[in-house]
């Protein structure tokens, strides 16, 4: 099972180093990880997702809480919460094929941000499975390159994690 | 300096924590990381952004080639990139506040993913500098909380890293 995590942090050098480090000391494996700032620039926020059972995210929890660096972390369930990634797609693409990738692309709501003669780079957001339908749909071009950030989540309405 | 890299690396435990321990035990200071996969599932890219002058950033990539499961690593400049950063940003808002806040989101092509009768939610999608732009107008209102993926790019053309 996957798990969230919104894990605030001190905005210092070496933080993410003991996370990742506690992370794969113990073996648990991070499908994705994003960091960034906050609202309050000494505070960073690493989003990560995480397998396993609800034990397993027991004790990653605890460990976590037990880095000086770590301030909180909150397991954010799916159900209640906006889930986003933001993926760029770089797809081969001649004259003829344009106007296809760019239908593709906005039912999708995905914006085109790079065009070249033999090339068309797309931007999406969205969950994980928006992202993968849509890299599945150009992939009957060829993608020639893809980077995805790592999802992102903030609980709905006013309530903070 | 800031300097983008994107950083190809095999996708197995361990590498995380070994990319980002090679930079906090020298102390370069990483400002932005987002891992995710890519168009093939056997490989992950991180985008690390990184402060240094030219020597360092010769180290830094120097190092990273060092370890085993990093594939390879590029430096990408600014000129020739498509960089983008989503944020999700909750911001206090009443009913009397809402339309002055959608009109904001829509100046910035941004995206109201939840609303509550408290707060309003907002994803952007960007550079820094228009992320930067649109938390600063929101701030006004009271931001509750705000999520960042780090920066993700491109190069333009249908050339690879």
């Amino acid at each position: 099972m996957k798990h969230t995590l919104a894990v605030l942090v001190e905005n210092k050098s070496g933080v993410l180093s003991r996370v990742a480090s506690l992370f794969s000391r113990r073996g648990y494996n991070i499908d994705s990880l994003a960091v960034g700032v906050t609202e309050d620039p000494e505070i960073s926020r690493m989003t990560i997702v995480v397998q396993g059972n609800d034990q397993v995210l027991e004790q990653v929890t605890k460990q976590l809480n037990k880095l000086v660096d770590v301030i909180k972390v909150s397991d954010i369930g799916a159900d209640d919460a906006v889930e986003r990634e933001l993926a760029l797609i770089k797809v081969s693409a001649d004259v003829t094929e344009r106007a296809e990738i760019i239908q593709i692309a906005n039912i999708f709501r995905a914006r085109i941000v790079d065009v070249a003669p033999k090339s068309i780079t797309v931007e999406v957001t969205g969950d994980e499975s928006k992202i993968n339908a849509i890299e599945k749909l150009l992939r009957q071009f060829g993608i020639k390159e893809m980077v995805r950030t790592g999802k992102i989540a903030l609980i709905r309405g006013p309530k903070k994690v």
